[in-house]
């Protein structure tokens, strides 16, 4: 097969290759204006956008100029400044708007590339913004590594893992109010927290402040209220994928958790990439399942290479200082998947909407450096990681930036999901 | 105080009396054709109406007949589908659009009933829907009674409250997509069950259906992430108060809840009353609270009288068979009151939006008949309740409807919310 190769400049190593393609919704900074107000700044109506190498393609400019004419869709859906209108459209037409795109940007096609000017946005004059209105979002914790070492954390070393964990995705809802895009700062979070050894709790800002590495994906279908979708029918439920942080503060989940789940000690912010990566871009990229023992029940069955490798990676990056890597992990550690989850999460006939956003949980692997949360990595405080500037964490710092970063790359081909990034900044002053 | 009487003839102990004026959204019924296709029937667009006795009063048009032309906002707010917009609009419009519709009603003003005929549709000509867009649903655990009921069957019955339940109001996020209006039927779920005496899970259909009653609270007005609202600051920040049952599949909800809390065993559905009564309206129906013991942390202290005295009771109607009511109970009994609860969702930043919903948890009273849930009521099924029709129910059988009622009263006011009601039809079949 010959490689595909855009007129666009792709620079290597770009996460952003022709085979990709992902979409987001931007809105274009006003050149020379990024350090004045906001207001000024997103002027320009946020609308939908792809990305290739390091350019937005406006596709509202491209639509204007008449290159989906032949595509029967309402073409208002690219002037929305979320994407669950073009998502509504349903994958025959996302195929054929890809399709599109992909022989428009092919070296040698000059009809786009003639009004490049027109449709071009550098990304850095690129204001991302956050691409789905999220009805309902979901947070699965599908991996059996890092179910185990909060297991053995937490609970019982030689039970680590609860007796439903293999026979069902655990999962639970999250707060879709607080999710951000990749950029968005965070503030430390107040709580209450119970000292071990104290008889009540106290009410302090939180200490211990993590981050959790998950892959995210946007429902792409709409079930209704009793209706179930299958395993085999689940793909076609997914619109595509995306980076999660999903914040934690550690300190305040361990008090509030029992018996209802994590509340305040999530809820406070979680932060998505800003490029959604259709699931037809992974599609060479997938991989095998870990063997599930003991076999799961007939709904939760499956055929087929369902999980995808996806190279993750986590950096902390301080204020001043030199960032480092703290985690490398891969998607394909997951022990349930996307399928999986979404057989069950509608088999009790809870009905899905377009811009759902469901969460893989914490990715972690097998090595001591795979594990996808600072509770993990530095086993809750007790191993904590240097730093190049000679500091440590045990959790994240005030002003310190997590950055995520996750990539396909099989036959010299890359599909990457940029970054979700964000900076935690101090907690905020309490009246009292 | 002279009682205050509309020339609207309102039905004896009706809950809609000129003191209520509840908010809800409506479409009609085409005259003649409550048995043709729903299309038919909801060909008149939904729009906001307030209630009152055995009608409801059509905003749109009160509006378009000049009676706001004085009260500046955007009247289209009347128009729409759900309340978002016109609850955006802020406290300070609500009382004057319930101020001049109070006066409109009122016996010897001739305005508005001259033109009774534009603005009057009848209750049994309306078709209720949703009436508002929920962002995200919370759902709280506030009553010390049902608490305890729960810990005592699950856990330990001397130590049946968790060491957290007195210093924070324990919530979790619940699923907003299966949210729906009252007399929308439910269909039993399908799902994992662990059986005492087997090894492994096994899938079927829900043997333990139950109800559970609550009331909930509907967001009002917006805060930005990071931003927190304190417990006096709180009733700014409510718009008004609805009957809600969440209902549970306790055998799916048992297996799957630990650690994450539930999941399945809930999102199947849950029912909100169609007439959201405004916090105005409950003014002279607040009491007192439980006293809290130990004192709570200082950002859930409050003042004044914060629980509102509204009876409810829970009616169980077999297909056939005679209605029987199961519960009486009281909204007084709640040891964490709505104030507290927005404090404490909003103490770590998480962010409100207009429209979000907030649910008590089950309201159990002291007495065995007091409590809200099948549960508690039968003690796990171990003592049934006997029907009229000599049948028997541990938990809900297939075509009971399930009926919820709450009002208050005092000095021969009343303001009551009707009913939510909701019936349970047969699982659906599986192919598998």
């Amino acid at each position: 097969m010959e490689k595909l190769t855009s007129w666009v400049e792709i620079p290597p190593n770009s996460d952003f290759s022709i085979y990709n393609l992902p979409y987001g919704i931007f809105s274009e900074w006003l050149v020379g204006t990024q350090t004045t107000a906001k207001a000024t700044q997103t002027a320009e109506k946020a609308r939908v956008g792809v990305r290739i190498g390091d350019y937005v393609i406006d596709l509202k400019a491209v639509s204007e100029l008449g290159f989906f004419d032949d595509i029967a869709f309402d073409k208002n859906v690219f002037q929305k400044n979320v994407l669950n209108d073009f998502i509504i459209l349903g994958k025959n037409i996302h195929s054929q708007v890809r399709n599109r795109l992909t022989s428009l940007l092919l070296r040698g096609n000059e009809s786009l590339k003639n009004q490049a000017d027109k449709v071009l946005v550098k990304v850095e004059n690129a204001n991302m913004h956050l691409p789905v209105h999220i009805g309902d979002y979901t947070d699965f914790y599908s991996s059996e590594e890092h179910a185990t070492n909060v297991g053995k954390m937490f609970r019982d070393p030689a039970n680590a893992l609860l007796p439903n964990w293999k026979h069902l995705p655990v999962g639970y809802h999250g707060r879709a109010s607080s999710i951000v895009v990749s950029g968005t700062p965070i503030h430390r979070p107040w709580g209450q927290v119970k000292p071990a050894d104290q008889e009540n709790p106290v009410f302090k800002i939180s200490q211990m402040l993590d981050f959790e590495l998950e892959i995210a994906f946007v429902v792409g279908k709409e079930t209704a209220l009793g209706e179930r979708v299958s395993t085999s029918e689940a793909e076609d439920y997914i619109f595509g994928l995306a980076l999660f942080n999903d914040w934690s503060a550690r300190d305040i989940q361990s008090w509030e958790y029992v018996p209802l789940g994590p509340f305040l000690g999530k809820n406070f912010g979680s932060s998505i990439s800003a490029w959604i990566v259709p699931l037809e871009a992974l599609e060479i990229f997938r991989t095998q399942t870990p063997t599930q023992e003991p076999a799961v029940l007939d709904y939760l069955k499956f055929e087929g290479l369902k999980n995808y490798d996806i190279q993750l990676e986590v950096m902390i990056k301080p204020q001043h200082g030199e960032t480092k890597k703290v985690c490398q992990t891969n998607f394909n550690y997951m022990y349930w998947n996307m399928c999986q989850q979404l057989a069950h999460h509608t088999v009790n006939g809870c009905n899905l909407r377009v811009g759902d956003v469901c969460a893989s949980g914490t990715i972690s692997g097998k090595e001591k450096d795979s594990f996808g949360s600072m509770l993990e990595l530095t086993w809750r405080g007790t191993n904590p990681i240097a730093m190049p500037d000679g500091t440590e964490r045990k959790f994240i710092n005030d002003y310190d930036t997590v950055i995520m970063m996750g990539f396909c790359e099989k036959n010299n081909i890359r599909v990457g999901f940029g970054e979700v990034s964000g900076q935690i900044l101090p907690a905020t002053a309490f009246k009292s």
